[in-house]
């Protein structure tokens, strides 16, 4: 099984370690880092880089094409750059799967990929995501079709235990999920803004729109 | 607040980006990804990198040393390399929290900081944890004094979490869930020895005999 993932500068470590891990886990997959560029690729902390194998010209296709997010504005890059767009359509005509972690959905659907499509994204990205034709939908792993959006950067790990499941069945998912002791014990429940309260999801939201705005000033 | 990641051939590569993710989250950490030599890391999977930024000579202090595991037997060579231990143990002195992830405990033992305490590792890891004189403990996240540890591979994201909190307060660590959308929902309950079937943990108990048979035949 052929995994692809798709990195760019300023994107999110974990929404593509994610996945990467547990399909790494079932010892079935052979996962790729693609980007436009290969090389060392900037996350957008700027404290740190993955790192892409491949550049787009070597992988034409793939069965799991994963495209991860990213701290806004930073998908914009991606969105408006042709060669990516083409390069994602391209690895979608032939996909078992396509799909996103966190906002990398805004990026599918920048590709045209989600025009009247169910899907998930951030929590805090959820307005492009309508802008750009696709079903806003709450839930962690959003399935339509071959099209498997997950919402923001954790739910990738969930995301890909589903697609192991679909894919080998339950068991083999159960395995990865023991392999990467995925045994979730949050010292609190505020991981959605259903279960955050008003006052953090107000601060957060605020603090969210502040990188942004630093992020559009500077240059990646 | 100056976080530090230990990075070295043949780490498993969401022990280390499960905590990085969620210190940048704070945006109030500086996150460092430090190996014995900077540049390229190879991860366990063979299938990716990471990048160290810095080499132990840059990097004598941190307020947080994080130490991440791998597939066995990968922790054997930082075990007995006394380059990497003296650098632990000198980071150990001045730290605030020395934490691992996963069998990265393993380490912290070789570099005699667990005579004694209290620590988990991998549930894989558990015989050589007390060969190195621990008290292991069946819990996803121990804390003893400064010294902290993880369970396998994911469980570093919920330590990270709860340094988040022991240091800014619960707000904090909330908001880095908000953040990171961390409202886990795997879709089976396999994730510990004590949830999966005694037949899925026979089979992937052998799995990763075999994986550390394989490796030990091999070089990095």
């Amino acid at each position: 099984m052929e995994v692809t993932i798709m990195l760019y500068d300023g994107i999110t470590a974990l929404d593509a370690i994610g996945p990467y891990e547990v399909f790494a886990a079932t010892q079935q997959c052979n996962v790729k880092f693609v980007a436009k560029k290969k090389g060392i690729i900037k996350l957008d902390s700027k404290m740190g880089y993955l790192h892409a194998d491949y550049s787009f010209s070597e992988i034409t296709s793939a069965d799991i094409l994963i495209v991860p997010g990213c701290s806004p504005p930073n998908y914009k890059d991606a969105m408006n750059d042709e060669e990516t767009l083409n390069w994602i359509r391209k690895m979608h005509n032939t996909s078992k799967w396509t799909t996103s972690v966190c906002n990398g959905s805004l990026i599918l659907g920048a590709a045209g990929l989600l025009n009247d499509v169910e899907a998930t994204s951030h929590w805090g990205s959820f307005d492009i995501l309508q802008s750009l034709g696709a079903i806003p939908t709450e839930e962690r792993v959003v399935r339509q079709g071959k099209i498997v959006t997950a919402a923001g950067v954790s739910a990738g790990i969930d995301m890909a235990l589903n697609l192991v499941a679909w894919e080998w069945g339950e068991d083999a998912g159960k395995a990865a999920q023991l392999i990467l002791e995925y045994d979730p014990q949050p010292p609190f429940d505020s991981g959605s803004p259903k279960k955050a309260s008003p006052q953090l999801l107000e601060q957060v939201s605020a603090k969210i729109k502040e990188i942004e705005k630093q992020k559009t000033e500077t240059d990646w």
